[in-house]
């Protein structure tokens, strides 16, 4: 991986967030954005597969969880390992991003295919909790009904906290969803 | 439409399950569909876009759901609608074709392009939903939650409903899987 270029990957992803949001995602060519970045396509191609990946390659969160729920105390409850790690991720990879993310939502939301990747990655984590917690010991329904609030915490307090324009920390945000997941389901 | 094969739609799907179940989806084509049916693949291209569709062309449950929320009393209570909507379609749509869905399960977990078409179809119908309850003026973040919940109870209840061997009809576990989300997130 490019020694003569230590930064190279992130110019990369700024390069593609540009010119997505300029003239498309479709519309945009691998040789478009190594011109952007003033590198070659060898060397986009040494970092993505596809431009679609600049978009979601940084993505580890389904790692992040399955690491989390295998190596965290066998007698830690359940909902409370998902908020801790909820809240981690988001103050340490989600908080320092948030215009990155915006710029990136704002092109995912405009692309079918997009789309379908962001679907598909909610899923992977989702599965990865499920799989995760299966493996403590949890009940199959149990199981899978907190993989699902897993995902659904993370991504509604990641659209919220995208759309705010106050400084109320993402971490602060998931645990008000939590109340008001509560609150819906009057607990 | 048919009008010389009237129950075409229907031999097509048959087929086509038989077919998959046998011999995998990737390797069945659509004029192996329609000979097993008895039929010409004019007549299957009448019916479905590919083979593909034979699986999901039924589902409405994002239509329904629209339908439901558009034409609900102003005042009735979202999660209420929601659990009677559930219900609704568990017993008119869900409970007759058990063994069918069982049969559509089996083949969908043995493809990724089904797989992700399977995602396709749930966030159709959270999308129909979240965009159902923001029309009746509530909230985006209450909208967003109990879109998801409505998935949710729906899509781990159908699981667990096929995975039984019992006589539960699947409107019951929906109530168990709400009283289950209930307790999960009681900390």
């Amino acid at each position: 991986m490019g020694r003569w270029e230590p930064d190279a990957r992130q110019r990369l992803e700024q390069a593609a967030l540009e010119l997505f949001a300029e003239q498309g995602f479709a519309a945009t060519t691998v040789p478009e954005i190594t011109a952007r970045a003033g590198l070659t396509t060898r060397t986009f191609f040494r970092h993505f597969a596809d431009k679609r990946e600049v978009l979601f390659a940084e993505d580890q969160a389904a790692e992040a969880a399955e690491r989390l729920l295998t190596t965290a105390p066998p007698d830690a409850a359940p909902l409370t390992l998902i908020l801790d790690g909820l809240r981690a991720v988001a103050t340490e990879r989600f908080e320092p991003k948030r215009e990155h993310l915006r710029a990136l939502r704002a092109i995912i939301r405009t692309d079918d295919g997009l789309r379908e990747r962001e679907l598909h990655k909610h899923a992977a984590l989702r599965e990865a909790v499920r799989t995760g917690l299966l493996a403590r010991g949890l009940p199959s329904t149990t199981a899978a009904l907190l993989a699902e609030i897993c995902t659904t915490l993370l991504f509604v307090s990641v659209d919220e906290w995208l759309d705010r324009d106050d400084d109320r920390p993402l971490a602060d945000i998931i645990g008000d969803t939590l109340t008001a997941l509560r609150a819906v389901l009057k607990i």
